[in-house]
């Protein structure tokens, strides 16, 4: 069972690598978390941080390093904690993926592997890799290490606000919302964000289990995850986590009002949390105290313009 | 004689009209002041509310609204605050001011008014028809009520901060700079950032009062005033204000590097105060406390991708 004791524990292990991240009061009741100005651009930086410290401090980090698989944020984030660590980093990516991404993560320091064709064909070969040479894998979201990690930013919220009753969050494999959730566990009620394009927590809670999901939409580079996390899919249970779905023409609205009334750059999957709101998907009761993770800025904002 | 007080009664005045900004911790002893978040996205929303809620307050606040001259910030505050009061305003601007300026104004509810070549026709315009009509006078700077309000941002800074040593802050005209010296007078010393280009505070300095300078370069848009204004001036001189100059480049490469590392995104001239540590032209002492002010956020962040 994962609980909020390892986020506990993962906030004094990361503390001092990671940003304590400002918090914004944006109307009677309403908080944004803005986490997107954490070091890699998303809260995937605080995952990675616990998930390599903890293993050290185990004595169970190998002299060849870590290894993730992601084009995306997660790899990033393995990337930079690693090389700050001081320990090697191997990040596998598909073929297809962006020239920039890979670019990033070789100046942050790490080996980028580009293999297959599709995301899946990364992983397997990153799992593989991982049997061969025995580095320490660090899983984008179903790892107790990288969910503890992730929930700092729950705890760190609660700090800053004296409380809030509600957490709105956007999920893809489910790690920011289970560290969160377990985190705040019977202080805030949790209350997952997805694309109707890619209903991974939605579609697990139906059926009463992770399920494959099909991916698509704009969200996709952060929130593309096929099936929800089993710790996720365990602690949005046990805590009664909600879920919401919303368009993607809603998330490119509370995107673009981001912009336009607070002068912040989100990544799309990132405005899907405050899409809820935006749309009245999520409806607070009168008096209730609510906050919103803006958790990445990977993103190109020149549609912003004007 | 401007002093604190002034500012003290502004923040009464203007609370639950003005965002307070967050704070984040950005180094070791260092704070960057999210200023840039503010409504419309400058602190002038400050200045704003502070001079048109004073002047009803005072019973002086004419039936036919507020008059600004400014195709910036300045105007748009002006114009936010006065619609958002309920008060009618009318915004001068050059024949030559980018059609986007005029279309938010417009849509804020101001009239909008084009006259002449240059910003100084504008204002002798709008200097004549305040005389006309009797209506509120907004100046961009140089009026107390104007830099009272812009203070107001230097006093949340301390309360956010617990206190810092020294705080740095682009200057145009000086209102910013004169509010928050006068606001922390005896508690923090300040230091006015300028463009080699627009130096305003350094030849006031240099030659013992305000004189007009050429106004060229990147900032020209937030920081083109032609001279510091008089209670700038005042000020800056009685507490002692320190003046440092920095290139276009050097704010072009700090403006690049909180999109970079911290994924902030500020206009060229609210870049300036940054600037001015990165480049080392202001080095704090060992332990020293040092808060940025980042300003304004009114920019094309286009040229920020990749
Ligand atoms: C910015 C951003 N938001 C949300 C998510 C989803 O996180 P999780 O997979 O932990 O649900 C990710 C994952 O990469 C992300 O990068
Ligand atoms: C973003 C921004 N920064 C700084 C300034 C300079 O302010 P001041 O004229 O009070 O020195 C301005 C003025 O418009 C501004 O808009």
């Amino acid at each position: 069972m994962f609980t909020g004791s390892e986020v506990e524990a993962a906030a004094a292990r990361i503390a001092g690598h990671i940003r304590t991240t400002p918090v914004m009061a944006a109307g009677p009741g309403l908080f944004m978390k803005l986490e997107h100005v954490q070091h890699t651009g998303s809260f995937k930086a605080r995952g990675a941080f616990n998930r390599i410290l903890a293993a050290r401090e185990d004595g169970e980090l190998p002299e060849n390093g870590v290894i993730a698989a992601s084009g995306g944020n997660a790899g990033v984030a393995v990337a930079h904690a690693a090389v700050a660590l001081g320990v090697p980093a191997e990040v596998y990516v598909p073929e297809t993926a962006p020239e920039v991404k890979v670019r990033k993560l070789t100046a942050l320091g790490a080996t980028v592997r580009r293999v297959g064709r599709i995301y899946g064909d990364a992983y397997e070969a990153a799992i593989k890799r991982v049997a061969d040479t025995g580095a320490l894998f660090c899983h984008a979201y179903d790892q107790p290490e990288i969910c503890a990690g992730q929930g700092t930013v729950g705890l760190e919220l609660l700090a800053q606000t004296g409380g809030v009753d509600t957490i709105l969050i956007a999920v893809g494999g489910g790690g920011l919302m289970a560290g969160v959730a377990a985190a705040v566990e019977g202080r805030a009620k949790v209350v997952g964000v997805e694309p109707e394009r890619i209903p991974t927590l939605n579609r697990a809670l139906e059926a009463g289990g992770p399920v494959d999901v099909e991916v698509g939409g704009t969200s996709a580079d952060s929130l593309g995850a096929t099936r929800l996390g089993d710790i996720a899919f365990e602690v949005a249970v046990r805590t009664g986590v909600e879920s919401l779905l919303v368009t993607d023409a809603d998330i490119a609205r509370a995107r673009r009002a981001l912009w336009d009334d607070h002068r912040l750059v989100v990544e799309h999957g990132t405005a899907a949390a405050l899409a809820a709101l935006a749309t009245g998907a999520y409806r607070p009761r009168p008096g209730e105290r609510v906050a919103v993770i803006l958790c990445g800025a990977n993103t190109d904002p020149s549609d912003l313009a004007g």
